[in-house]
């Protein structure tokens, strides 16, 4: 079993430039955690995109739709902007047959309070296990594209109750 | 659904005494992790020992097992030392009904670089997901307690071809 | 001897808000590196501002220089945005019969990886050490006002050849 | 001016080996902590021992003071372990014509919450403004061998009130 990770930017790529005082998606920040990690299963990361997920259009997320589905894997994460994984997550739907886990984080992976190695760790564990599918892993839960939504006030994802 | 998690020592809780010149296992590090990561399931930590996992005796483990088998919630994760991790899973596997996953790290969680908050989440996502029976949930994988093994070279968990 | 110490904001003091995706200048983080530090010398923070370097008037530069010119003591640190800390040290040089010396980082504190305790440790043990002056404590070195520049393509402070 | 830094080992150097369940004295921190803040000091690190300083010989600190005398810089850093610190300082005495700061950690490098980068910032910065002699950079604070102890039970050192 090999795990495609295609990295599109968002928080938890957020890097600092002293320079200009501000934060800048940087290099993707996935690789370096499942190295630290010693994980043992086969996988392989891939940069498609570097943008705050605001500023994902709907030709972007076309654009990951098929490069998901193109890949010969059926295991797959996209490290992906938390404001708009859902609305991605919904237009993964559309591929079939493979078990797609987005995750992101509220605070960049660089910094010493982060939630992204937590959110990677559930993420690769999860992709593992479940059906075919598309799930979203944050906030030490899975969620599936229509039953969440993130709380601006609280800085999570939290179950929506239909 | 609630969580119960039971810190039992273990490299994980591993803390440093300058004034031994030595670790000691500490006070349980999961909580601080799961705040830290804004977990949005409900859970609830409860010490139950502080040890080495070498120095665990059959009825250490008899008292987790014990503990696992009385707790009201039928999800359960152990956090464990990683010497024994595996005997204390097969211990388990007379608990019936119950999803257990046992995870720990190979750095202190105190470490800038350590793998327990990976495990963590890894744990506490995939524990809400599998089917009853045990479970270790460590570098990025999820082994029952038959197929693997500690390789010391490697220091890492790996799967037992049988 | 007692040292006060003046926050001023600048990228030391920089948090990241997911929900705006962008920073802010939060709290100050050298108290917090104080305790972990445990110093054992005497000392006070006060915020005075908030404010990234580059927002500072001349009547904030003003307000800080009366600020640092009251206190009692006259052992003074002022933490600072780095963009425009040897302004604000020149401002400075008109105060008499006190050591003040101004620090900050190039990366928030809240990293891994910033240069933010490193060069605190610096102000705090040579504000102890020099001469009454101001002087600016980065990248390992001591500073005059006047003998240095930031370098922003190598993002760090030089000594100027006069 | 060229700061010549010689490594002995002690806590700050601490790694942990979990197939041992030990800590034990890895390579030199120090270069990694200057790299990284981007020290603009001509520097040179030289590991001479790898020791925890409560097993450090007589014939031991004959070899530090003999390295620390016949190197051609005359600002020179020592980290070393704790519980010793102060002996060796003492032995250092009988150097001539050097500044030598002594530090060292209460915590390894490599935890998150270590005061070893702070410690070293003060070490390189008062090392360059000091006069020749001998002193340890620990706390926060410039001490003599002869006006410090290190305070087992508030693990810190402090001033000794003669």
């Amino acid at each position: 079993m090999k795990i495609k990770i295609f990295t599109t930017g968002g928080t938890i790529d957020k890097i600092y430039f002293d320079m200009k005082s501000e934060y800048q998606v940087g290099d993707p920040q996935a690789k370096g955690v499942l190295v630290k990690a010693s994980v043992v299963v086969d996988y392989e990361v891939e940069t498609i995109l570097k943008k705050d997920s605001l500023d994902l259009t709907d030709s972007d997320r076309e654009f990951i739709r098929r490069k998901v589905e193109s890949t010969p894997c059926d295991r797959v994460i996209v490290t992906h902007g938390t404001d708009t994984m859902i609305e991605t997550a919904r237009e993964l739907e559309s591929v079939s047959g493979k078990t797609i886990v987005l995750t992101g984080s509220m605070y960049p992976a660089q910094f010493k309070e982060s939630d992204a190695v937590f959110n990677l760790g559930g993420a690769i564990t999860s992709v593992q296990i479940l059906k075919p599918g598309v799930y979203i892993a944050m906030n030490g839960r899975i969620f599936t594209p229509r039953s969440t939504r993130k709380n601006l006030e609280l800085n999570r994802f939290e179950e929506v109750v239909i």
